[in-house]
């Protein structure tokens, strides 16, 4: 399947139309916000919680999104172009549109989703720690910092995952400069200690992981409580299963660590079930 | 003047004109290298040290610039269309493109400077400290954070400098977390201590300012000598002047931090002689 695009107020346009501006912020200083969905049985998974998630980026970008209608109408156009029997992964973007005022830019894309990330559902992904330069305490009281904000501003995402795979991992996990592991740059950290399933606190200023709530809410389904802690690598090396989810890949298990091999995880299979991702 | 957009391989197009497809990674992934410079008498100032920067920047990012005869041939492009009694701002923005492959997507934008920069060179600018979160000593041997690279992901950038406004200021003076000033969200620190002409090293992961560095090499010109240091906000307040240097900005003063004003600097108006930005 190809690429589709919609953009709001027009509605499906050709993937290779031109579309942005020169000066529109969005490309110019990565001013917006975006969200990615899977997008299974021709509608996207989870829509209500990642629009939430993005009126809450916008706000803290002061960015007008449109009304969450036209957001909703806008990934419905897209998504009737797609055969019901594939995944796809949906994006939404608002920018803050050209430089001298006017609109916000709206648009859908959806594509399919990368092979190498449906590899990884069933093989796992071996990891390198990164550190990300700031504490676990940095963030919080400093809104101006972004974190929590998912916003089109990734170049240092996408160095660090060039980076891990330049060194021969599958992608990076960034450590806070006091030992603990936040994030991946593209998905979230779950973990498991004997009967809980764990995740990093947003207060560190990691992105609040859609997919990774949806596991953690239905933990009990698979005969664990959920919880958050702050966690070593050494520590990640001592539980009983590491795992990334994000709405794309959905869940992925940590294979290794820096190098150094995991147990095979027990939990994975029935983690997976929870989330309905074709493995 | 209006805005003006020069395309690589297309010459001037009208500034309205869609550019960049949806899925173009800069809009996407802020996944792209940009230069702003001063155009004065019709043409770019500095162009070779930007694009020097520039060129540092895209390896940086393991991204293909185009030869650096087109980027100077695209400059001359956008200006050829530009008065040549009248100040502007020249970017260059190249982006590593649409997502599935395909070419950069390499243009020029040039348009006037805005009004509230202007009167900053005249008037000076009040700026509040905000914590980076990250040590003087983070970034430098971690090059997956980005330090030094002037990529198109500027939303914290915004974001910092909304903060201020909002607040009452000018602009940011972003703080590194032991203590120091680093650099503001888009310009260079620059001080005066005795004889002594200061800017922040770049072992700290600040952006190598091209119109501070003109200022620095010329240092001898105005009496001082030039050098680089760690500076803390108090000790910036013990100094004989505090300026930001930008491309477009030319030099601004400093007037206060966090609410304390400083001196007048005696040299505010000899340095930005060395410059020749109007005031």
């Amino acid at each position: 399947m190809n690429r589709i695009v919609a953009v709001l107020g027009r509605g499906l346009v050709p993937a290779d139309t031109p579309l942005l501006r020169a000066d529109d912020l969005g490309a110019v200083r990565g001013d917006g916000v975006f969200e990615t969905m899977h997008v299974r049985a021709g509608a996207p998974w989870l829509l209500d919680e990642h629009l939430a998630r993005m009126i809450n980026s916008a706000d803290r970008l002061d960015l007008d999104l449109p009304p969450v209608t036209d957001m909703i109408e806008l990934a419905r156009q897209a998504c009737s172009a797609w055969p019901h029997t594939e995944e796809g992964a949906l994006r939404l973007v608002c920018t803050r549109g050209p430089e001298d005022g006017g609109p916000p830019t709206v648009y859908a894309t959806l594509a399919p989703v990368s092979p190498k990330l449906k590899t990884y559902r069933a093989g796992g992904v071996a990891v390198a720690t990164l550190p990300l330069g700031v504490t676990t305490h940095a963030r919080t009281p400093a809104p101006w910092l972004l974190g929590g904000v998912k916003s089109v501003s990734y170049a240092m995402n996408m160095a660090c995952q060039r980076w891990a795979v330049r060194n021969g991992y599958d992608d990076a996990l960034w450590l806070s400069t006091d030992g603990y592991a936040l994030e991946a740059p593209t998905s979230t950290l779950l973990w498991q200690v004997g009967g809980e399933l764990l995740t990093t606190p947003t207060s560190t200023g990691v992105l609040a992981g859609t997919t990774a709530r949806f596991v953690l809410d239905r933990a009990g389904d698979v005969g664990l409580t959920a919880g958050e802690k702050l966690v070593t690598p050494s520590e990640l090396l001592g539980s009983q299963g590491v795992w990334l989810a994000s709405s794309v890949r959905g869940l992925v298990e940590i294979t290794a660590i820096d190098g150094a091999a995991l147990p095979t995880a027990a939990k994975t299979r029935s983690l997976q079930d929870l989330v309905s991702y074709p493995v």
